[in-house]
Parts: structure tokens; C-alpha cells; sequence
């Protein structure tokens, strides 16, 4: 068959810097790329669209608009909630995640949370910006039970971690099953943890899911994390329950709104650590999302069935 | 046989806060307390010395005095450079340690700095306090290559919780064996190491081991953490390494000179973490120590073999 410039399917990216490294699709591919801002424009002339800048929710405004669309995303994310818009999830367009890029990191950052509480990490290098020796007890972390909500591979990343370093930990999914705990055991094992990690999708279903209800189910010694995504929590909940001493303390790597503005008074709760959304983001991982990508493209240019592929309904990939 | 108070053995006691709960031994020992001020003077009544307050270098300035010595000093810490004199190694006098209790929540220490430094959490906390998102890369740590120097338990505990992190981890000791490497493959594996953790007793053959030569040989990507004593290093040849670049970063959990004063500037050189020498001090230990010391004690009455002890030449408890 022969395949000349006409023949060679679209691909439009929604950049970001650095922009993605397509190397085999060299030549086999008519690429276009597009700012936010074009994006409405350019979406009919795509057969693909690579979501490469996984910060952006321009697609969920431009996917209303006149013109076809393309039949398959990709998002170099694992969350899709800043794509998936009621006219992209009724389409027959297939959404796909980088599924398998972020797991291990995540569950890392998560590890590095948990120690850096146990340890008193942030008061120590308080104390050292004052040149105080001020020495206290940390506690151990073999021992702690966590509940790691969330039954995702990132969930289950999570869990695996903590398990290597001693903690007990649950990890609880929509649906129960082999290794993983239904919504109603929940309430039950935050009321033993002294670990808290919220690792799930945000969905309708878990929107707000952190709320004073259950921030108030926590043991006073128990401390939150959140890798998942800003919304899953209440945060003026999250604050009264850290100024009340329902909860000992607090880690989000995503907040509601990001990047939080500089005058959030979030940035200053005493017990609550603030990182900028970069749990999943390690060195090298743009390669392994260009990687990633440039594999299912050659499946989809085959015929052959994509990977990593969304339930829009749900908004996550299901199964294992 | 009949034993009245006069027959009983006279333990004393250096004390710190809390006190030791020596529960079972209530009523078969005679229990002095002592201040480092009036240790010299309370020596020569006692039949076992309990060095509680494990921070003091009290008794390497008593011990040389006049008068009939202890049989039998245990240290209720892992180190004993703080207790070794001469006259005490010369002497028949038993010396004994804590080991068992410090092994793991020591490990736990250093997998937090190790991943606070991965994940760049000290920075992190920085720009939280300055209001600051600012989005960053952090490293994987699985895959990593990390050298304990120091084949005791402690050190082995490091190296097991490092693994458990998917680090490879080498330990280093005075003699190889199995699974252990020599002196002689040390700059090799400095030479290739993302992590170098100290963690051997202070003796004659480790004092200033870290010195300019050994930070030149670490790649500049290396960092350096010190949980086992603080004359191990050379503290301003690793201020130079981390001026010049020679290393990427350090975290001395134990110093020189300890408490470190407010005025050190070792407190403020860029890349370098200080914490109080509090790696292996968790909540609950006091108890622990008290227990293990209660365990030895009736060993001692009962005229068995003492566990811990000490090799004086040496400076550690020798073996597995």
C-alpha cells in the first residue's frame, strides 16, 4: 500500500514544554501542534489528540464545539478528570491514560510523606533555619496501619511500599474484591489508621469524599495524605479538623486549586504540608511518557487494540 | 540462702529523664542515682554502673580515679566511644550496649532522609513557607545505589530497608564476609554510589575516615548521611564538598560537637541537613532500653553470660 503525505493520519498535541519525543513515528505521522488557546480550532482537523500538557482543561472547554473530532486521546496523566466533559464521554472516542508511568513514584513520594511525619522532618529542618538542636522522639513506622484509598495501580503501588517498610495496609476500592476493601468497610479502618492516603480518581462518587464526617471518624494521632486529586477533599474541612486536633496532620501534593495562589492561607495551617503536584513527576518520566505514547500509536495505526484504555463512564481505567 | 540488703549488689545509676522503670528488680538490688558531677565519687560503690544518660562523657573522666571499679557498665546506646578510656579497656570490667533497640528506627531515619532527599522535601518546605509553587522533578530512589559503611546491625538494618526500597545497597565493614565487602572495595563502591551512609563506631580505624580525599572520589550526584558518630567525618572537608560541588548533598544526623551551638555555621551551609542525634530515638524506647537492661541484669545475678558485650580494643560488639 502506498501511503503518501495525504494518507498519513494527524496527530494534534496540546504542548508543553519539552515538547513530546515521537522517534518512530517519524515520517508516519502529520503532526500539529497547538496552545490552549487553538485548540478548539485545530480538534477538527485531528485524527489523534495528545493531551502532553496534563495541566491544561482546554479540552473539556473545546470538546463541545462544531466539527469532528478525533476518535481517540491520550493524556500523559493518570487522571482524566480534566478531559472528561459530558459531550466527550457520550462520543465514541476512545481516551487512553499513561497507566504505568506514575505508580512507582507515587507510591516513593507517599513513603517519603509518611517517614518525613514519623520522623518530624519538618520541625527539624524548622529548628535548623533557627540553629536550634532541639531533640525529640520521632515514632516508627513498622507497625502503623495504613488505609490507602484508591484500588487503582497507583493505590496499589502505594500499598505495596508501605507494606515493604513494616505498616500494616488496606487499601479500599468502589467494589470489594480479592485484596481490596468495599466503600463499607471505610469508615471502620480510618478509625484505626494512623496513616490516611487518598489515591483515587476524582469522580462524582469521590468528590469531597474527605469531608468533616470522616475527618472526624480519624484517630488524633492519624495523619492525611493526599497524591490523588485536589477535590477528593473538603479542605476548609481538612483545616478545622487540623486546628481542632481531630487529625495530627496533613500532607497535599494536589489542592483544588492549582498552583495554589500565593495569598491561599493553605500555604500556612500549622500541620499541613504543601507540595506543588509533583508526587508522580520524576526525572526521565517525559521519555517515558513520549515512550509510552509512540507504542499505542503504533497499535492504533495497526488496527490493534489500545491499552490503558478509560472507562468514561466511571473515569478511570478498570480492572488490574 | 538468706539475703539481706547488706548482701545486696549496689547498682548506679547515671542518670537521665525519664528515670529507668527497673520493675522486676525491686527489692533485689540497692539502686544509687548519681549527676555526672558525683559519678567519681559514687565509683567505688558500685558493683554495676548503668549508664543512662548515654549523652554524658562522665565516665571516661571518672574512671581513671582512685578506688575499687564497677565489674560490670552497661551504656544504654548502640555507641560506646563516649565511655572507652584506657584505663577502662585495661581493666576487667565488663562493658555492655543496647544493641537491639536502635537497629530499626535507625534504618527508618535513614530511608526518610534519603527519601526527603530524592523527592527534594527540604526545598519543597522552603518554598511553603515563602508561598511558592514551584513544580519541580524529583528522582526515583528504586534503582539507586547506595554503600553503608558500618557492618553491624545497625548498619545491616540500613541496608535491609534500603533494599526493601529496591536501592542496592553494599555494606562495608572491617573484615569481609559474606555479603559484606572489606576496606579495600570501599573507593570503588564510593566511587559509583548515589547514597553513603555512615553508620560505624567511632574507633581509631573510622575517626575522620570522610575526609577531603573520600568526598573527591563520591560522584557529584552522591549525597552523604551520617547516623553514627560525628568524628567519623570531617566537617569542614564536607562543607568544601558541598561548596565546590564535589557532592550534591549531606544530612548529619550526628556532629562533632554535640549539641551543636547556635552560632555553628554548619547550620546554614547549603545542601546540608542537620538533625539533633535523634535517628534511633522513638517514642517507647526508654521502656525498651529499661527492659533490656532489667533482661542483662538477672543474667548477671544469676552468674550467667552477659549478652552486648562490648570488645574494647575494638570499640564495638564484635560478630553477629
Amino acid at each position: 500500500m502506498a501511503v503518501g503525505p495525504a494518507h498519513l493520519p494527524t496527530l494534534l498535541v496540546l504542548d508543553a514544554d519539552p515538547l513530546p519525543r515521537l522517534g518512530r513515528l517519524t515520517g508516519r505521522v502529520r503532526v500539529l501542534h497547538t496552545d490552549e488557546a487553538s485548540l478548539a480550532a485545530r480538534l477538527p482537523e485531528a485524527d489523534v489528540l495528545l493531551v502532553w500538557d496534563f495541566t491544561s482543561r482546554a479540552v473539556r472547554a473545546a470538546w463541545p464545539g462544531a466539527g469532528p473530532r478525533p476518535g481517540w486521546v491520550h493524556t500523559a496523566s493518570a487522571g482524566v478528570d480534566h478531559l472528561l466533559c459530558p459531550e466527550l464521554t457520550a462520543s465514541g472516542t476512545v481516551v487512553t491514560n499513561a497507566r504505568g508511568i506514575f505508580e512507582e513514584p507515587i507510591a516513593e513520594y507517599v513513603a517519603a510523606l509518611v517517614l518525613a511525619m514519623a520522623k518530624d522532618l519538618p520541625r527539624t529542618w524548622e529548628s535548623q533555619r533557627q540553629g536550634e538542636w532541639r531533640h525529640r522522639e520521632g515514632a516508627r513506622v513498622a507497625g502503623t496501619r495504613a488505609v490507602v484509598v484508591g484500588s487503582g495501580p497507583i493505590g496499589r503501588a502505594i500499598a505495596r511500599t508501605l507494606k515493604a517498610l513494616g505498616v500494616t495496609a488496606a487499601v479500599v476500592g468502589r467494589v470489594p474484591r480479592t485484596g481490596i476493601h468495599g466503600p463499607q468497610d471505610l469508615d471502620r479502618l480510618l478509625a484505626r489508621a494512623d496513616w490516611v492516603i487518598a489515591a483515587a480518581p476524582l469522580t462524582d462518587a469521590t468528590r469531597g469524599m474527605f469531608d468533616t464526617r470522616r475527618f472526624g471518624v480519624m484517630q488524633p494521632s492519624a495523619r492525611f495524605v493526599n497524591v490523588g486529586r485536589g477535590p477528593l477533599v473538603d479542605e476548609d474541612a481538612l483545616v478545622r479538623a487540623l486546628e481542632r486536633r481531630w487529625i495530627a496532620g496533613a500532607a497535599l501534593d494536589v489542592l483544588t486549586e492549582e498552583p495554589l495562589p500565593p495569598d491561599s492561607p493553605l500555604w500556612r495551617v500549622p500541620g499541613l504540608l504543601i507540595s506543588p503536584h509533583m508526587s508522580g513527576d520524576t526525572v526521565g518520566r517525559w521519555d517515558e511518557l513520549g515512550a509510552q505514547f509512540v507504542d499505542l500509536f503504533e497499535r492504533w495505526a495497526a488496527g490493534r487494540p489500545l491499552k490503558n484504555v478509560v472507562d468514561k463512564e466511571r473515569g478511570y481505567v478498570p480492572g488490574h
